[in-house]
């Protein structure tokens, strides 16, 4: 059973040209989740959208639960890109925390999404409606939350901060992200100053050196 | 121009009902959108669920977004009912803030909304979208955390607590509300218990005596 190197090599094509348009596609669809929520995604309106045709849009990603699993993980891996990867740079601990929190601010006010953080935008809307969606969402608030609890908890092993529930701190510090996402989204120049002087607060709050005895 | 009385009776009966149907469907919808978003709503919709027609609920509400706003405020209301009315009858300071926070919990436990709390469910989703709806979340929302403000400088100046940033402790304490309403969904009666916990955490933070002297 061995194919023509020919037509495998055009089938290779084809298939390479599906996951780019894939990924593509599933962009897109992130940018238009995070400004209008991930209910008003449709398969037909990405194809207009993007000038496809609505057959090959299904074709790629068959419903339209599967097309908003695959915006939410488009979405992630932005968000690694942007804001995760480039704060693994900075020495664990404190030092990192504080690059994450800083990164996200850029994250958060400049539009890597129209609408700002896409998991703070679309969490609250699916909380209410389990399914696949709802999970990959729930698995992204748990991933930021433990990778935030893990730096805090680096930084109090080294001695570099007081002990604490870093679990509980990294729920605090997610929550106060959260609201500062809806508060940047209000485009009030001084007012996005104002949010990110109160995350920092925040964070700093949490970072208090420990007490020498 | 002297109305017969009949007449005038009849204008007013219907004026009436009106009236009470509004109510009826504003509430209805702040029901469907506390489960499926502000955006899910559409006149054509309400009317089917509550057997109106769709001339009558459009007579009613005019347009989409006047629906949408009317549903903010029939949740605005049902909130105050629920939460803020009760609560005044606790001292006012730390105890009324105490109340304020464990009515917060039974609202967002228990189905007041089938999708627990309405702004934090709405505000997320319309953050990105300037104009009336908006507005008026913001409003409720700001309200909200004056209210909490308010309590703390109360509780304060009376000397119940130690001096802090009012504002910044409501902004922490309401965004704490919003993660833990997200977490509520999730619809673990151990993790409900846990939430709670941490709220109150949160809270006594805030709310430690003052050092005295």
């Amino acid at each position: 059973m061995t194919e023509h190197p020919a037509t495998a090599e055009i089938v290779d094509r084809r298939l390479l040209r599906g996951a780019r348009t894939r990924h593509a596609i599933a962009r897109h669809a992130a940018d238009v989740a995070s400004l209008e929520g991930l209910t008003g995604l449709s398969l037909g309106r990405l194809a207009t959208d993007l000038g496809l045709s609505k057959s090959g849009v299904q074709t790629l990603f068959g419903t339209k639960e599967k097309l908003q699993v695959a915006a939410v993980e488009a979405a992630r891996e932005a968000f690694l890109d942007a804001v995760v990867r480039p704060a693994l740079a900075a020495p664990p601990g404190a030092a990192r925390l504080r690059e994450l929190i800083e990164l996200w601010g850029v994250y958060a006010e400049t539009p890597l999404f129209p609408g700002g953080c896409f998991r703070a935008a679309n969490l609250a809307d699916f909380d209410s409606r389990p399914g696949q969606v709802r999970d990959a969402l729930f698995r992204d608030q748990r991933d930021w939350r433990d990778l935030i609890a893990g730096e805090l908890r680096k930084a109090a092993d080294a001695g570099e901060i007081a002990e604490l529930d870093a679990g509980f701190a990294a729920f605090q510090l997610d929550a106060v992200l959260c609201a500062a996402n809806t508060a940047l989204r209000l485009g009030d120049k001084l007012g996005d100053k104002l949010v990110m002087i109160k995350v920092r607060r925040v964070l700093d709050g949490f970072l208090t050196p420990p007490v020498t005895t």
